[in-house]
């Protein structure tokens, strides 16, 4: 059970109406939602997920549903919250923060080709740039205290080789938290289900729920660890060079990498597979209460951090001159 | 709750090994069906909707899962099941059928444009076309005595408004039971929400749990009241003059209408009309135990049904020359 507040089809028409969208059509729980209740709303004029904020507080929801906002004005392909009559975005049901955003149409991919992994790369650059001028904080709730939090609470769950191998690649990370790397907003968890591909092959970003202010390396890193996965070495865990060097250079279309984070490439990796490889164990060892079944395979993100350790300075090879 | 029959992953992994379709990368319930158990399985070389049927008698599986091998081969673009090494569609899963399903990308259209009804014309009439060749007998369980059994059942739930309509109704219908119409295997349910667009802006068809041997007209009729309704104009509900003439002309660019079937159009948009409205009572007023909302809107089924009733004759202005 992923709806933790629901609501009926004329709750919702009461909060919709000020919106000015139509009348609604068809309504429907989404049950995929493992922290917010969400709701599909079919209008007259259009479609739209209607989200009830369960836990993220009112005042980092702000800068979420404000860069979406910013960033879709851009022209960036993304999610996009609506305003009522009255210009408001965030309101309340059921006494806990609600959002209505347009529903994008699409579907995302499981094996992207080289040229899925370039237009991903450019869209990530564009989104980096259009994000600029947003002027609201966010730090990253997952970057290095939260790696150190989380490896200290798998202390008595985990077993003795995944601990082994947190321990000596957080001292590893460590060494490299000052590095002076361009920063912005990142939307640090743009994995293939986060990108909805349209009829004209667009891909437009969802779920923007991660998104903070760090090294833009990261959000690269972080996006080529689930794009340029080289699924024929299955269970080996490997980046398949044609698609991360396609992703690279999608990106460098808009950005040109400095030479600091060319040299910065392979920690950052490691850094990318580290989070993901945490965040699986996390939900491995302390399983939420849902009936939804999702395999997250913590072996192979613990098998491609190895894989990165092992490559060391052959990763430079992933990049493009 | 929507998955009836849980599995693990590993559970999964023996199931798929025969179909010879790679390893197993991602594996989720999918909670949105309310008569099967459905998961979504990404292997290394695709991905797949694994369906332990719940309910549909092994006999009557023989007939779906066969149909829509048999149209895929045909070029129809549709749902295929996957067989094993051994050439096996139906095997079995934790004491029940299942099958292995080649899953397709692209969403569902909400509000369609003539170009897109002309495209879901065509695409079922070269159903129909692809279907006439596959051998294997299945009658409608959903047709004037289904209706019947159906009306008797609501006779303690229903208003005396809705009662009445049901019963006149019935007996308008029941004087066209014996027409001579061309008949043939339908779809019976190819609603919005059951055709996929991809990339290429291909429909593709799923859900064939409703096929049968119908008269073709009929599945024209439920495929025009879904597709071709004039949103702008509700909560009155009526057809959009453009979709229906879009729809009806891709049709007919494989099979032209008989005069018989265009004298039988209004009375078919009926009988459409109220084999939608009786079911959507039935879910109103039995409510399956499910967590999921989906607001199934019966009374514009109702005014849809009493549109057509009052347009009369005025309907055949639908059909194009």
């Amino acid at each position: 059970m992923s709806v933790f507040t629901p609501i009926s089809v004329e709750e919702a028409r009461v909060f919709v109406a000020p919106y000015q969208v139509g009348d609604i059509i068809d309504f429907q729980d989404i049950a995929a939602g493992v922290e917010n209740s969400n709701f599909f709303v079919t209008t007259t004029t259009g479609r739209f997920v209607l989200t009830i904020f369960e836990k993220i507080p009112l005042a980092d929801l702000g800068f979420y549903i404000g860069l979406m906002q910013h960033i879709h004005k851009a022209g960036i392909g993304c999610a996009s919250p609506i305003a009522t009559s009255n210009g408001i975005v965030l309101r309340e049901l059921k006494g806990k923060p609600a959002a209505l955003v347009a529903r994008l149409s699409g579907s995302d991919i499981a094996h992207p080709t080289p040229e899925d992994c370039f237009a991903v790369g450019e869209a990530l650059a564009k989104m980096h740039a259009a994000a600029k001028s947003f002027p609201l904080p966010m730090k990253n709730w997952r970057g290095l205290d939260w790696w150190r939090r989380e490896t200290h609470g798998l202390q008595q769950y985990a077993t003795q080789s995944e601990l082994a191998l947190l321990a000596s690649e957080l001292e590893f990370q460590a060494n490299f938290d000052d590095l002076n790397l361009p920063s912005g907003i990142v939307h640090a968890d743009l994995f293939r289900d986060n990108v909805l591909w349209s009829d004209h092959h667009q891909p437009q970003m969802i779920d923007f729920y991660f998104a903070c202010h760090e090294q833009l390396l990261w959000d690269i890193a972080i996006t080529a660890n689930d794009w340029c996965l080289d699924f024929a070495a299955y269970p080996a865990a490997r980046l398949n060079i044609e698609n991360a060097r396609a992703l690279l250079r999608g990106y460098m279309t808009n950005r040109p990498l400095a030479d600091a984070e060319r040299k910065a490439w392979p920690q950052m990796l490691r850094a990318a597979a580290l989070r993901t490889w945490l965040g699986r164990l996390g939900y491995h060892y302390y399983p939420r209460t849902s009936t939804v079944t999702h395999a997250k395979d913590h072996p192979f993100s613990e098998r491609l951090l190895r894989h990165f350790i092992d490559q060391r300075d052959d990763l430079l090879a992933l990049l493009p001159d």
